[in-house]
């Protein structure tokens, strides 16, 4: 740290990515990344929309919010798109927590939470899981701050009903309560359909998992037009212009072949599904998973010393040395063929 | 706002950035646009990348960086890139400012100055340029705070000499100076070269007028590696992933066909020169241009008056409502044929 760095950032942590190694070659499943590349639709619309980058992009994200009104079944003012969804999650840190109102969320959960609030000076308070990793939504009822629920849940993969935060919603009338739904889209109950009922409610949702576009950056925020407003005003004294012409046109064109990317979620739950059988009969612990990844643990094995011996043979898995899940590992699901590879791999550590 | 927005921003004002009229066809003179089209590689390039965009992007913006070595003559560590330079400006007021230290900047300068120090909460205090709008050196000696000098100067065009700029850094020490050169390819002196003598300069730069890709959010921080270190932890706190891999891709192959960017800032400095000329001719008081626009006021029109009017003609110019230079316009320099338009219609104006 230079001699010129505040004072108030002195004891901030900054969030560590997974590994993107890009000296050799390995089958990741260390990020949760897609598979499969995007529909051949948005490199077209891509390349197009550059042709024109003298210009500056459309701050209003027109084009894409109108093609996600109709795969959202939302209106235009229900909607914020920004620079992955971390950035909409910074943004409601920033607007909806302060000093008299502290960030709530759970012990085990996405990481960058935290984070965000010593970046923005805001108060936290950690909610301890229950021993099986779920979330007990009364620990949420009346909670003082505003919410951060992941859901599904990462990194355990464990996901609420939409009824059980719904319970949540009502117990909270006085704070924000966002859900975020990066994995949604394999397989658990979305929120969205509940943001006319509450005006406390912000799903946030992202295009990096199910749409095949973490590498462009794109977030969004699903929630009633006054909370809109607020993320808005927000965003408008950061970086109005934040999503580039580009990523936007790439955007439109991967939600205009949404049904190409929810054959691909269809895909990948099938390889979860047989993938999650395999991790059993080696013996493993296997939490109910809602999403693109497994969180398992087995009891011969360290989550360490597994996720150490896999990265010698070329395979990339989340280990996380967080105390109360330092046995478990986070395995992408890949390609079919990815996850052969894996467990064949596994198969023999642990018999030798 | 909603009942939920917090009361810390209760007087915050968001930036307003210049038209972007989508229903209509304008001559497009109000937001300093380059008006040529960036290098036929980067559109080969963005559709190139877009087609692996499942993965995450390089956090260490690897490739850009590389790229700007070789152009800026500097290393890797003496590099940040920014979704934007607004974003890179936003990180130096998080970073080195705070209640203790606020920031420092002119009356009449870039409008989202005053926003960032709203949004980060830190104070700010402004020094009146000149009478003839123009910085005077002196008042920012010892300035007690974070000191953000647009050089050239926005709105105003007008360049401090690099000269001017070490004697503001010799008289402190001990607070950070942010040097922001969006427009210093057209022709003003960067302060690039004096990062190694001075570990409290920050030099800013942007891909969105001189390299034709405002629509793709690039911004670069130039400093020696300990505040760029700083600026780092903040983007890591944040959006670590905040540029997208088409982006990337783009801005390298438009730093690798450099030459062709500066052969149109060439011509865009022939053209400005040229109407700068006319301007005069017709009556204008126009200030001395080191950028791609114009500052000008005339006698016998007030700046509102005449934006409205070219408005109504299908020209679109930046007027400000800001009370010291609510007589000026602000023009973009466009091709030769836009300004020789521009300068018709003003002329028939005139007369009417």
């Amino acid at each position: 740290m230079s001699r010129y760095f505040s004072d108030k950032y002195a004891t901030l942590k900054a969030y560590v990515p997974g590994e993107q190694p890009r000296n050799q070659k390995y089958i990741k499943l260390n990020t949760n990344e897609n598979p499969y590349p995007p529909h051949p639709a948005v490199a077209k619309a891509a390349e197009e929309a550059a042709k024109s980058l003298q210009l500056y992009s459309d701050t209003e994200s027109t084009s894409l919010r109108a093609a996600l009104t109709k795969r959202l079944n939302v209106s235009m003012d229900e909607l914020i798109i920004t620079n992955g969804s971390d950035e909409v999650l910074n943004f409601a840190f920033m607007a909806f927590c302060d000093k008299h109102t502290p960030a709530v969320f759970a012990d085990i959960t996405y990481g960058f939470y935290p984070v965000f609030a010593q970046i923005d000076q805001v108060p936290y308070r950690e909610i301890p899981l229950q021993d099986d990793l779920t979330i007990r939504i009364q620990d949420y009822f009346q909670a003082a701050g505003t919410i951060f629920i992941a859901n599904p849940n990462a990194p355990t993969a464990i996901a609420l009903k939409r009824e059980e935060i719904v319970q949540i919603l009502e117990q909270n009338p006085y704070n924000v309560v966002v859900v975020d739904e990066a994995y949604v889209d394999f397989g658990a109950e979305s929120c969205v359909p509940l943001i006319r009922e509450y005006d406390n409610l912000l799903v946030t949702q992202t295009f990096s998992k199910s749409r095949s576009m973490a590498g462009a950056r794109l977030g969004i925020g699903i929630a009633n037009p006054e909370l809109i407003r607020d993320l808005k005003t927000v965003q408008f004294s950061t970086n109005p212009y934040n999503i580039d012409s580009v990523t936007m046109a790439a955007g439109t064109a991967c939600v205009e072949n949404d049904e190409y990317n929810m054959e691909n979620c269809r895909r990948i739950i099938e390889t979860r599904e047989w993938a999650r059988q395999k991790f059993e009969e080696l013996g493993f612990e296997v939490t109910p998973s809602r999403t693109n990844f497994l969180f398992a643990r087995h009891p011969e094995i360290s989550g360490e010393d597994l996720y150490l011996k896999l990265k010698e043979q070329g395979i990339l898995i989340r280990h996380f040395s967080v105390e109360r899940i330092r046995d478990y590992n986070r395995i992408t699901i890949g390609t079919r063929e990815d996850m052969e590879t894996v467990i064949e791999k596994i198969s023999r550590i642990l018999k030798a």
